[in-house]
């Protein structure tokens, strides 16, 4: 099998890159191929499926910014993304408050909407404890919530839908997919081949000729997108190439509000939202937060998990995605109850577990060519909120573009962020 | 077993740490301990043994000069180091000639000692092949040498010697060495601990504690400083912590000059140093490079070795350790042979291989506090020759200073060369 452009990995960045390489380039054979049996079914379906545009790193508000624009539009013209613009509440304590204050600075004046609500103001918007003074909660060193902070153009989206939407868009512009293919394999070639087994030698110039699957078919091509996510290392560490992803496990506990009186009472705030819903919370200690979901009446509840959770250089054992309930009691429950008394014996409907793909040096994705490859990744748990501007500069990348023009017409320089002369500062906000 | 601080990993790095420690701190308890039964048996042993401070990033620069500086002192005071300061010769083609023509300016006005030879010159000096010709030479498209950079403040040194040299002094000022001990697994602890199984959570400030051994047995530490070169990973993510470390087998081939007349002649070359030896040769292609070793007369050979050769995230099978003769045959002799034919059916006498441990964002080292540890590492390739800079650094590290005060008196800022505000140009001279 031979084609113009192969792209791996139909998670929501690849399949996203595949469909403006395909749109920008009609003349191209392009063939998505994935491991799995459908688009987006690994971890860009096992994640939380949010969005935001507030982050500290100018590259990450206007890769999200310009996406979030595109998908709200899309939705708007009749595209089911499952958009529900709820908004992200930080709550602060007075440490966290004084470093984040010239960061929400810095937002506004790049036009980023925020909100800071004092301690009061909370108060009168949502019923939570702002100042935990349970025995627990001393022991526990739990501090008091002196504010918050909001983002409005901020909140849930479907992953799966997303998925669908480029899907189908590429497909019916002539795009081709292969399921249940896994590649096992990327072949480099000496570019004036001699014939002699060990190829390329060092003294050699080579280019990437082919990917073989699992079961030894080859899949020849031109140029070749590597869009892994937490596989990056499996298909480029045996090639020499390194772009300084590790993955995490990272668990959701869906809990029902169904039963609870004070939950169903929490979900339907009002007061941050049109939607009548109380917005995506992140409590000031660990990243520990949640968000409604209000058509099935419960609220997923994660957190950050730094010390003492593996890294993963290669995920290989499965067993990775179980999600541990001892985990939640023991970590997430004792705080949550202290903010969140209504959180107080919760019932665990479901819960699941991915891999987050870190780009370690920074928390920012990167988009680099080498030889006749482009790679993405490293999106750091905020890539399908950025994907419609790093599928952009995929094919900019792709079609050796100095610029990819965004979706708000931004021209943004693709060596930017590359990873051999990158010029963005690291994200402060990271969850 | 309880001690002040714990360094692991005797190579150079560690070793170079745990004595700058104990030498600034002499009431502190300083373990150093080792997997390996004596020091600088692993990698640093298996290196190639050589020094040099012509580097285009100003930081590695300072980092060499002061180190090498201070080996040159010390040998000058009767240790032996087995210095030979043979000097490296970078030979260029036209496109690298004009590829590192600003780099050379630069490093002059930071005074570093570096001639340009004209390709001319070069013939004058040395009998090699300059414009290879030879049918092979075509197929291969070796480019011509145009002319030659010489940096004269470069050389051999013996490395097991300098790990010798700074343990000597370590032990007798009171450090204590564990060797044969290999550490499994450091272990972090809550800072308040509530007794209860599986601490510290999120929620829970947390400090390392102790190192546990393959027996089982623990050291506890007050603080820990983790020098372990290619294992960096092994150790470290478990934790949950990454520094951007791989490693990639490198190999080294001992070619005998003994009975070979053409090769002695090369070997005694005049005109570049004091000690009448040809210096570190690096050829235009694959950074194939070789050096002369006059006590045993023979030259080790090596090269880059990119793209294909797999990078290691965790080594384990030591079978990383074999040398593979065809790989001499195939990649480094049909290019070594056309420059220099003096090399034409070689002798060869031993080879072996090692772990080159990276620091990929920029091939520069780092040292990098996180809680009550320090970790340094990621030397590139060049970590022997930096190693007095980047002990001292460590030492202030370890005592929260903001400045290390390296050989020549230069007061380098810590954090510079850490990872979390990393202040360091990419480094673009790499072999």
């Amino acid at each position: 099998m031979q084609c113009d452009v192969l792209v791996i990995g139909s998670g929501i960045l690849g399949t996203v890159s595949a469909y403006y390489i395909k749109k920008n380039n009609p003349e191209r054979d392009v063939i998505l191929v994935d491991m799995l049996a459908s688009p987006g079914s690994g971890n860009t379906g096992r994640s939380n499926g949010m969005f935001r545009n507030t982050f500290t790193s100018l590259d990450n508000q206007i890769l999200a910014d310009n996406s979030i624009d595109f998908y709200l539009e899309a939705q708007s013209q009749g595209a089911d993304l499952g958009i529900q613009k709820i908004g992200y509440l930080w709550l602060l304590d007075e440490k966290k408050a004084s470093i984040y204050e010239k960061q929400i600075q810095r937002m506004r004046e790049n036009g980023i909407d925020v909100n800071v609500y004092t301690k009061t103001e909370l108060e009168k918007k949502m019923n939570f404890q702002p100042s935990p003074a349970s025995d627990e909660s001393l022991v526990m060193g739990l501090k008091p919530v002196s504010e918050g902070v909001f983002g409005s153009k901020c909140g849930r989206l479907a992953p799966e839908k997303l998925v669908s939407f480029y899907i189908d868009k590429f497909v019916k512009i002539g795009g081709k997919t292969i399921f249940n293919h896994k590649v096992m394999r990327i072949v480099a070639s000496a570019l004036k081949s001699l014939g002699i087994e060990g190829e390329p030698f060092v003294w050699q110039e080579w280019f990437f000729s082919a990917a073989e699957t699992e079961n030894y078919s080859k899949i020849y091509f031109k140029d070749i997108v590597v869009a892994c996510g937490a596989w990056t290392n499996v298909i480029l560490e045996p090639l020499g190439l390194d772009f300084q992803v590790k993955s995490k496990k990272r668990q959701i506990f869906s809990i029902a509000a169904k039963n609870s009186g004070p939950l169903i009472e929490l979900m339907n705030t009002k007061g941050f939202n049109e939607l009548g819903l109380l917005p995506m919370v992140i409590l000031p200690v660990a990243g520990i937060h949640f968000k409604p979901v209000v058509e099935s009446q419960e609220f997923w509840v994660a957190c950050e998990d730094e010390i003492n959770r593996e890294f993963i250089d290669k995920p290989g054992d499965l067993s990775i995605y179980n999600a541990e309930e001892e985990y939640f009691n023991l970590n997430i429950y004792p705080v949550l109850k202290e903010y969140f008394p209504q959180f107080s014996r919760p019932e665990i409907k479901s819960m699941w577990a991915g891999l987050y793909a870190y780009h370690l040096p920074d928390c920012i994705p990167f988009v680099q060519r080498e030889s006749n490859m482009v790679i993405v990744g490293g999106d750091s748990g905020s890539g399908i909120m950025k994907a419609d501007s790093l599928g952009r500069i995929v094919d900019a990348a792709y079609r050796r573009e100095e610029y990819a023009k965004l979706y708000n017409g931004t021209y943004y320089p693709v060596e930017r962020i590359g990873t051999k002369n990158r010029k963005v500062e690291k994200e402060e906000w990271v969850i």
